[in-house]
This record gives C-alpha cells, sequence and structure tokens, in this order.
C-alpha cells in the first residue's frame, strides 16, 4: 500500500492494452538510440561505451519522476556540444579527468535542475523566447555539422572555433582518406535519402504511411550494421587505416561517485548551469507540443525534477549530461509510446546490448557516426522559425539571427548567454513601455474612451489618463515621465484623474512613486485622483500614507470622477 | 548664429533675474564641494588633488549635455568605494598604476554611458526596483562607515572585507591614536550635532529656516578649517603622529590621455559597467525627483549623455569615476540654482582652489575626513523605506534585504549583481502571470464578466478566456498550460473562445504557440475563436498562415462570437 502510493500515477493505473504500443515504442526508439548514444558520446569527445551508460539509467529516472508520458531521454546532440566545448579548456579528451569532469557536469546540471524543481522556479524556462531558441539550436547544429566533417573524411588535425576548423579542414583537405570519406559519404547520401524520400517512396509502394515513417528510421542502425560488417569483412581499419570505434567493455556500468574538487567545481558551474537551461528548455518544449496533442499536461516543476534525476542517474552510471531529445521523442509518440514504460522498455534493451553486444560495434568506422550525427543536426536547422520572424516581427527576426550568429561565431556557450541576453532586453523594452491613454467621454453615455481614437468630451482643467498595465518598477518611472509631459502640454491642468482598471499589482517602487507625485502636484496646486482601482490593490493601498491622504479622492468610476472634478 | 544653436536652451535663454540664486547655489555647494572631493578622493584610494580634478571639467561638461538644471555632478561616496573594491585587486594604492587605472575607469563609464545614451538605452535603469536601490545604498553606506573607523581612530592595518575589517578594528583597538581619534570623534560629534540640530536651533532663534538650513551645510568646512588649524598650530602631525593630508600640488589639471592596455581594459570593463549603471541610477533618481517638483523634465537620453561627458572630462583632467551626488544636489536645488550656471560657478571655485588654496590643506588631518564620509554615508541609510516595504510587500521587503546583506558580505560589487538578478527576477515572475479570467455574459446585457465573481450566463461546451495582457515568450506557455487545464476540467468543450482586448502586442513566440494550439485543438475536435482583437495585432494577424485559417472565426465583440458559437 505505502508503496503503491510512491509509484507514479501510470504506473499505478497501467492498463493491459497499452502495453503493445510501449513495446513497439520502446524498441524502436532503442534502434535509434544505439547509433545515437554511440555518435553523441564521440560528439562529447567520450568513448562509447558513456554513451550507451547514459542510456540506461537516466531514462529509467526520468520514466519515474518526469511529467511527460512520451519523453525519450538520453544523450541530445547541444548538450553533448555543450560537453565538449565546456570541458575543452580543461581537460584534454581521452584522459581520466576529462572523463571525471563529464560525469561531475551531469551531476552538477542535475542538483541544479532539482534545486529549480524544489524551489519551483520552472517558469525562468519560459524566459528564451521561441526566435532565440530556434538561432541557438540553428548555430549550434551548423557549429556541430562542420565539427564533424574532418572525422567523415578521415583526417586529424585539432582546432579550436569555427574559423580555425575551416582553415584547417582546407588545409588538411589534400590528407583525406578516400576509403573512410567513401563509406562516410555513402552513408551520408543514403541517411539523406532515407530521411527525406525513404518514407515517401515506401508509401508509394503500398506500405501503410506508419510503417514506412518508422522504416526509415531504421536507417542509421542499418547504415552501421553494413559499414560495420563491410569494414570488418575487409579488415579496413588495418589495411585502409579506417578509424574505428575500438573495443568497447562490456558489461553494466558501476554506480559510483567520487567527491569532485573545488578547483573541478569552481570551473564547471557555470557550463551546468547553461547545460541545464537548454537542455531543461529542449526538453520542455518537446514535452509540452507532445502532450497537447493527447490532451495531457506537462508540470514544469515536475520535468525539472525528472530531468534533474536523469541527470543525476547519469553521473552515477558514469554517463554525461542527458536531456529530452526532439527526434527520438518525436519518434516514440508516432511509434505509439503510451506510458514511460516505453522508455523502461528501451533502457533494458540498452542494458542488454551492453551486457551482450559491444563487441560488435569494435569494426563500427567513426565516419558513419559522423554521418549520423551531421544528418541528425542538419534537421533541426530550422528556416522556417526564421521566415515566419522575418515577415512578422523583424526584432524577433534580429534576435534569432543575432543569437546564430553569436553561437558560430563566439561559441556555443557565448551564444546561450547572447540569446538570454537578448530575451531579457526584450523582456525589459516591453515591459518598460505600458500602454497608456488619456480618455474622455463618449457623448450622452458613461463611458470613457481614449481621445486620439474616439469623439470624446474632455473637461477643462482635468487630464484622465488610463493606465492599461500593472504598475511596477519597471514602469513607474515611465509613468511618471508621461505625467510630466502631459501637464506641460496642458499648463492650465488643476486635476489629473488616474484610471486603474488594469492594474493588477502595484508595487512599493510604484507606490513610493505615486507618493511623491502626489505630494510635488500638491506644492503645483494640482489634486491627483484615483478611479476603479481594482479591491485588491485598494485593500493594501488604504494602509499606506498615500492611502490616507487620498481617501476622499479615490472614486468606483471613471464617471463619478468626471462628475466630482467638474463639481469642484 | 551657429554657435548659438549649439548652446543649450538655458543659456540661449538665460534670464538676468537667475544669476543671484544661481550664483549663491553655486557658493554653497563649493563649499560642500571641498571637503567632499577630498574625502571621497580618501576614499577611493586616491591622492587629494585627484577629487579635486574630479570636481571642475565635470561639473562644465554635465552642464553643456545633460537635462536636468539642479544636479551637482561630482565625486559620490558609493562611486568611490566601488571604485577602491574594483582596483584593489589590480594594484596598490599609492602607485601610478593605481592612477592610471583610476581614470581609465572613468574614462571606460563615460564611454558606456554615452554608448548607451547613443543607443538609447535609458530605461535600462528602471530595472533596478527602489527596494533593491535602497538596500544596495545602504549596503554601500554600512560598509563605507566600518572602512572609515580605522583613519578615525588612527590604526593602520590591511583588510580585505567587512569581517576581516572588523576583526583588524578589534585587534589594533589598543593602538588607537588618541589625538587623533579625539579630532575624530569630536568632529563627528559636531557634524552630527549640526546634521541633526543645527538647523532647528538657528530657526528657534529667529534665524530664517532656508538661511539655518543653509548654515548647518556649512558645518564640514567649519570642520576641516578649524581642525586645520589646530593641528598646525600645535604642529600635531609631528608631535601626535596624527596623519595629515600633507602637500596637495598646485594648478589646474593638466588635460591628457595616455593609451591603455588591453589588460586594463579586460580587468576594468565589467566594474566600469557596475559604476556606470550605479551611478546613472543613482543620478537619474535625484535629479527626476528635483526636476518634479519644479514641473521641469529629465530626459534619461541626455542624462547618459551628461554624466557619460562628465566622466570623461573627469578622466581627460586626471579625475576618477564621478555621477550626481544626492545631498550637494538637494543643497544645490533648495539654494535656489535655476540652471547650471550654478554648476559653471563651483567649477570656477574649485579651479581658484586649486590653482592657490591647496597649500591651506596640508595640515588636514585624515581623521577629520572620516568624520565627514561616515556623517555623508549615514545620511544615506534608508530604514524607511524598509518598513514601508515590509507592511506593504513582503517580496519587496525581502529583496532590499538580501540585497542590503549581499553588499555587505560579498562586497560593493557582487552586491549590485544580486540586485540586479534580484529585480529582473521579480520582473519575469510577474511576467509569466498574466491575468486572465473566463467570462460569461451578464444577464440581459451584451457584457461579460469573470464567472468567479459576477451571477454570469455561460454555454455549455464554450469556453471564454479574457487575457488581460499582451502576449509574448514570457507568458504564451503559461496560456497554453491554463487552457489544458481549463478543457481537462471541461471535457465537454467543442469551442475556445480567446478574448483579446487587452492584447496589445503579439509576438513570434506567442503566434507559434497559437499557431499550434489551433492545429492541436482542431485535431481534438475544438474550434479556436478570437473576439476583440486590437487594430495593429490584427493587421500583422491576417497575414500569417493563423490567420488565413482562421479568418471565419474572428469576431469585434465577444457577444458576437457567443451567437456565432450558440448557432453553430
Amino acid at each position: 500500500m505505502r508503496i503503491q502510493a510512491w509509484m507514479p500515477a501510470w504506473l499505478r493505473h497501467y492498463q493491459r492494452d497499452w502495453l503493445s504500443g510501449d513495446v513497439l515504442a520502446g524498441l524502436i526508439v532503442t534502434v535509434m538510440l544505439i547509433p545515437q548514444s554511440l555518435a553523441y558520446a564521440m560528439l562529447a569527445g567520450l568513448p562509447p561505451e558513456v554513451g550507451l551508460y547514459a542510456s540506461i539509467l537516466p531514462l529509467i529516472a526520468y520514466a519515474l519522476l518526469g511529467s511527460s508520458m512520451t519523453l525519450a531521454v538520453g544523450p541530445v546532440a547541444v548538450a553533448s556540444l555543450m560537453t565538449a566545448s565546456s570541458l575543452a579548456p580543461l581537460a584534454a579528451q581521452g584522459t581520466p579527468e576529462y572523463l571525471a569532469m563529464a560525469i561531475l557536469l551531469a551531476l552538477l546540471s542535475g542538483l541544479m535542475l532539482i534545486g529549480a524543481g524544489l524551489l519551483r522556479l520552472g517558469f525562468l524556462a519560459w524566459f528564451l523566447s521561441h526566435p532565440v531558441i530556434s538561432g541557438f539550436i540553428s548555430g549550434s547544429a551548423v557549429l556541430i555539422a562542420i565539427g564533424q566533417v574532418k572525422y567523415l573524411l578521415g583526417i586529424t588535425f585539432s582546432s579550436a572555433g569555427v574559423l580555425s576548423t575551416l582553415a584547417g579542414l582546407i588545409k588538411h583537405l589534400p590528407e583525406t582518406n578516400v576509403v573512410t570519406s567513401g563509406i562516410g559519404i555513402t552513408a551520408l547520401v543514403f541517411l539523406f535519402f532515407a530521411r527525406s524520400h525513404l518514407a515517401l517512396l515506401l508509401r508509394r509502394i503500398g506500405v501503410p504511411a506508419k510503417v514506412a515513417e518508422m522504416v526509415s528510421k531504421l536507417a542509421p542502425i542499418t547504415a552501421v550494421i553494413l559499414s560495420t560488417a563491410v569494414v570488418a569483412s575487409l579488415d579496413l581499419a588495418e589495411t585502409a587505416q579506417v578509424s574505428i570505434v575500438g573495443n568497447v567493455p562490456a558489461g553494466l556500468p558501476v554506480l559510483a561517485m567520487s567527491l569532485p574538487s573545488w578547483d573541478a567545481l569552481h570551473a564547471l558551474w557555470v557550463p551546468a548551469m547553461l547545460i541545464s537551461l537548454v537542455g531543461f528548455v529542449e526538453s520542455v518544449s518537446v514535452a509540452q507540443s507532445l502532450a497537447m496533442k493527447r490532451a495531457q499536461r506537462i508540470q514544469p516543476d515536475r520535468e525539472l525534477l525528472g530531468i534533474g534525476a536523469a541527470n543525476i542517474a547519469s553521473a552515477l552510471s558514469g554517463g554525461f549530461p542527458v536531456t529530452g531529445g526532439f527526434a527520438r521523442s518525436v519518434v516514440n509518440f508516432s511509434a505509439g509510446a503510451n506510458t514511460p514504460v516505453a522508455s523502461v522498455i528501451s533502457a533494458l534493451m540498452m542494458g542488454v546490448v551492453l551486457i551482450g553486444l559491444t563487441s560488435w560495434f569494435h569494426y563500427l568506422p567513426h565516419t558513419v557516426l559522423s554521418a549520423t550525427i551531421i544528418v541528425a543536426v542538419l534537421g533541426l536547422i530550422d528556416m522556417q522559425t526564421l521566415k515566419d520572424a522575418w515577415h512578422y516581427d523583424k526584432a524577433d527576426a534580429t534576435a534569432l539571427l543575432l543569437t546564430f550568429f553569436g553561437v558560430i561565431v563566439f561559441g556555443v556557450e557565448e551564444g546561450i548567454v547572447i540569446g538570454v541576453a537578448l530575451s531579457l532586453a526584450v523582456l525589459v523594452w516591453r515591459s518598460s513601455h505600458p500602454h497608456m491613454a488619456v480618455v474622455g467621454r463618449v457623448p450622452g453615455t458613461e463611458h470613457f474612451r481614449n481621445i486620439e481614437r474616439h469623439q470624446v468630451e474632455t473637461l477643462p482643467g482635468l487630464i484622465a489618463l488610463r493606465i492599461d498595465e500593472s504598475l511596477y518598477f519597471a514602469n513607474a518611472q515611465v509613468l511618471e515621465e508621461k505625467i510630466e509631459s502631459l501637464l506641460q502640454q496642458q499648463p492650465g491642468t488643476r486635476d489629473l484623474l488616474l484610471i486603474l482598471s488594469a492594474v493588477n499589482q502595484l508595487d512599493t517602487t510604484a507606490l513610493v512613486m505615486l507618493t511623491e507625485l502626489e505630494r510635488d502636484l500638491a506644492e503645483r496646486h494640482i489634486r491627483l485622483h484615483f478611479a476603479e482601482i481594482k479591491g485588491p490593490v485598494l485593500d493594501r493601498l488604504r494602509n499606506t500614507p498615500l492611502g490616507e491622504q487620498m481617501k476622499d479622492r479615490i472614486y468606483l468610476s471613471t464617471h463619478q470622477a468626471f462628475l466630482a472634478c467638474s463639481a469642484g
């Protein structure tokens, strides 16, 4: 009974007819997850088994704590890129320190996400605007794709930054390994074809649309199997120096955690925060858009706990930062996943792979993993949002482009900082421009409308200003300026009426401003009046010195205020 | 003629009867400025003449470019503290590098302010809430006062951070110089008395209130003159080791500027930005509150240019960061300053002091400057805002206290970063909680009101949701969640009506959300409708795929939408 209460709702009320969908989805996601987990470990600069480790326990942790029924958690491209880029200045790839820091990054990120979840900070995720996220993801995708070209062609050089990578590619192009690049480019073409045309082709020859869609998702694993078979049978690693994955240790990960050093914590907390932010925003957007299609709900604060627990589970089992992936979650959803049981099945299958099948990956060529990465990330490049934003709102389009080029020119971490700064700047800008209208009376009625849009009556010596937003520190000073400018335009003003019908909140800064305004106006022989204050705002205002001072000049309706001002 | 057009308005239209007020105010501000400029240079860790240099050209630069008629620019306590704290890790006080970096700080700060002015970023200043500013200033004041105690008592030790200063004070207390502390504490008591009781006393014996107020401002210069006379005549510097100002080079500052190194720029740009932000916010608040009293206006973007030019002028003449000071501006205002001519007169008088009177400061004891600083900054501690905020809004009071203790515990730069972060967090929180109400029809009318507050009629199968704020990235997802939660509460819903009467803006993120919402609802056989869209929003919406899709489901009024939904 007690255990039941701790079980998630989907498990307590599990229905047998959900199982077939969950099993099918779990199997198809596993088939996608095998090449992706190997490829994203490579992208993060980590040994292949780390990608597999990150694809077992994190899935189960999210299943138990997350709120989405269909999110597929595991290694993803952007978080892997961010891992590599934040570890690059701290340790060399292939060293035990590098691996330890990747694990620590997952741990820190998990702790931060859980902390944010307990503090109910999920709302912070809404503060990256859609265009900024789109620009960030597209920029990261370009960065990742450029970074993979050298592996695709079998050339080796080290580089930092996109310009040095491009220069290196041009310089070392003559060193291209013909066999490696032959395999890689063949895989690339095959995967592109599979992604864009295979489903269509299958449907044309009579395969049902859904099955055709699923079969096209098998392309990456097919490329992996075929290329491994070719490399192994022709011994291309020896005879043609094709770079292969090599020995992948078999066996489940061992749960372990060593105490991190202060230096490492100090170096990694900012990257961990950025990875958490990006991972959470990406994950919760996918989860929410899938939930909406099935009339389900996502709880952002539970998502923080779920993704956070997944990262801690990853760290405990020797993995690196994980989050909900876009492509895999969509496949999981359309393959018919009903509950996180699908993810649990994926996790079990990945465990089977780790126990028994790692030797199969020995001859897997790196170039095919690069082809998988390139095809996956080029699918993330989003031109549509740019086009739409360009038509609809040039400011949003500009923010998108600045973030996009920020990522490519300055790097992925700097790019997300630019994106956050742009989003906040836009927020600050919008908040500091509240809508306000000087109103007058529609003749013969008790209605008051904007004097610039309607034929209305005004009273000499009275300015009636309607404020269409809550008053707080971000716009209090703007209101003060607006009032002073109105008073200068109408020097004979004796009464100033503020209509507060849209003011849901009035913070301390606004209260201080209004208190000073009332006093300064009184010295200039101008009376301040309030009308249509909302109940909760009035309750708090009454107990302040301003409320005391103004108690005879607060009116229920604008009409009553007009009557009082024309009488007095 | 051409020159006239470049002259500020107050100069072009200067009237002779403004002059007496300007001259009197200019003289009284000079008398305050002499001890303060010496004291704040000491607080910033700089030689005394640097304070005097920063009190000449900056005043003239602001007079020509600023928009306030009564702001008194020059060295101020908080900016001086920030200068000292940002230079402490970079160079030792008294070295040429330290001075060069202080000058560079003023230059960078000036360039940043002018850049912000040209980009019209003045609105950013409103993003520090009043309680956060109050907490920051109070915290800085406590920090400054604690830091001055050792000079007041004539003891010497080095310390970093408030705890180490307190520990040092306790440890070295037995080393107190009796003569020094005697002079200092006498000055302190005298200054406190002058500030709190002198004006009252003078009024009681018949002195007019305004004159009494002005005379009490002469206390600091009186303390300076008397203590200098005592130290000089009794030769206390030799006989009792009283620390004195020493030789102050005579003569006007030489205009000069050396090219800064990249290292220095890299180390100073963040402190320069923080000093600019704090200086501008402090200055513009004073300027605006004084302008309001005389029905004058402040233009925030011109203020950025004015304060920016003042800092560049300070840097060119060997000075350190300056801004508009609170106490001096209030004195300038109440002494009757009509135009910036008052500041020009102060600047000329300070020039006279530098040319001819610097030898007078030789025997001025440091302990009296510390007493001046302590009295000035304790006047900045603001308990009233805390009390008011505590009564009115606990969240604001908490932000104030966190900033206050942040400054004291972590330091002044960290404190302002904490304050900005708290202000932004509050902004984000408020923005992500738009007010929304499900509405129904008031029987027998065409009015629609909140169903929770009024007796209204609803249609079965219809949810009518009024959104009381602009829709954009910060609240788009919140709206989506709200809708899903309403749909789950009312499973039979066939029509969802969004009443957009308060939506002044609808950004790309909100558009994407609404587009997806419409599509997902259609799949669930729920129709989305819009009513009361504002003209400008509708104009842009029409040309989007969503606008196309919905064109038969957009209604002028909620009433028409109700009729359509009940018919169809």
